[in-house]
């Protein structure tokens, strides 16, 4: 249907308890990247919050069916999958609901200028226990990013027990003496497509790999600093709090990875 | 208008960003309890999440008036209201947007059995660090309602760094050697206007308050346990994790604080 005919009841649990979970695919002239990445995580995402539906593989179908309908199956874009508990009582449990399903196509905008480089904050990591779900309760993401944009940055680090996290919609990955650290994946990070993606090709690569978290005191004494999303895929980080990482330049490897995402999503 | 009528869009940051805040407001026989105390606590939510909003005085008549045209005005009802940032698009941090406001009325579905007393379960607390914020963020608080609903209690009540906090929907107070004890009001505990009653209630009674939290092992010691929320008022805890508090029983204190806070808002 036309997005302006589309109706959310205000009973939708996805409006009074952030009751739900959500995607982002990237489409590369309508092809999708790693839809059943994200159908797989989806799964997972609904699996720990209790949502039961039962045909999430038929989403890949729906998505390119509206890339069509559309007239984006050969642009960039991007398709929205939210999923919430659907219309039931404003009670913390409620009892059974059918889910709601929204899907939605946007046509990619596309932010060249990121990939020349950006700077960020750090904040520290408010967040709740199980980043690793994503879930749309992202409120304190949302309220970290005003902060970042507030200080006309980019992004804004979260920084939990001394170490880097994650950014408010970004993986955050650095280099140090030709390895590529990042943080495990745990509760306290979103497992990216986009950072399994990097991950792989740092192996077809040949560059060694560390899941470790970075200590917030070592972003600015790294090699390299950069950070990967579904949309705007690696972006150099050249500033942290206004200190510059290493010479303040996009590193080699951050280069190297870039063309190595950016050959294999194209071709994909 | 009609519930039925009433229409969010799937791009309301409330559906997709749990960007909004709320209030519960019980009416008794058509006075809207302590709702000044409400509106003060939803304007400190807005400036938290800095979502404007001018004229949020105006809501307690909006409140009143629809309690008239749905003819609850003579009866036991609660108000729900609703705040979110609005319609933007679906980036960590918006551009401007005229919020979202969402006042709806409903009878009072009286659980008179919770006064008897209930059961409760401990969970640990990884909410974000803001719990003082009333948002629609709730995702955290549903889930640890399901397990409790799941282990056939009432409530889950929070342990954080071994210490109770609150409950899903409710502020929790335990009772010791006449002492009434409850977490002191920071970012991990909601402002509850109920709890602000209640210490009220103690001060005018001459019961000695301690605000400092409650120990976990400390629960079943107590010689009295009670949570309070704004429907249900005061609820006395007969058993944690299947063992007994005290002697099992509601305990004289919570007795006299069920009758002062029954008498105060009756009158109200």
């Amino acid at each position: 249907m036309p997005g302006s005919r589309a109706c959310i009841s205000p009973n939708d649990r996805g409006f009074t308890h952030a009751d739900g979970v959500y995607e982002i695919v990237r489409s590369y002239a309508g092809t999708l990247f790693r839809i059943p990445d994200h159908l797989a995580r989806l799964k997972r995402s609904l699996a720990a919050v209790r949502i039961a539906v039962p045909d999430v593989d038929t989403f890949a179908e729906t998505a390119a069916e509206l890339l069509r309908r559309n007239r984006l199956d050969k642009k960039d874009a991007t398709v929205y999958i939210q999923i919430t508990r659907g219309i039931a009582e404003r009670m913390r449990a409620p009892g059974p609901a059918i889910p709601t399903v929204y899907i939605e196509t946007s046509p990619l905008i596309a932010r060249r200028a990121l990939c020349r480089g950006v700077s960020v904050i750090t904040l520290p990591d408010i967040r709740w226990g199980r980043c690793d779900i994503k879930t749309i309760g992202l409120l304190p993401n949302a309220l970290a990013r005003m902060q970042a944009t507030d200080k006309g940055v980019y992004e804004a680090l979260f920084i939990r027990d001394g170490f880097v996290t994650e950014g408010t919609h970004t993986n955050v990955f650095g280099v140090k003496d030709g390895t590529v650290l990042t943080h495990p994946p745990d509760h306290h990070i979103l497992p990216g497509i986009t950072r399994t993606v990097l991950l792989e090709l740092c192996r077809a690569l040949g560059i060694p790999i560390s899941e470790s978290p970075i200590p917030e005191p070592e972003l600015t004494r790294l090699d390299e600093l950069f950070l990967t999303c579904t949309t705007a895929e690696v972006i150099p980080v050249l500033r942290v709090n206004d200190v510059a990482v290493a010479d303040g330049k996009p590193g080699p490897i951050t280069r190297r990875l870039q063309s190595a995402f950016r050959r294999l999503s194209r071709r994909a």
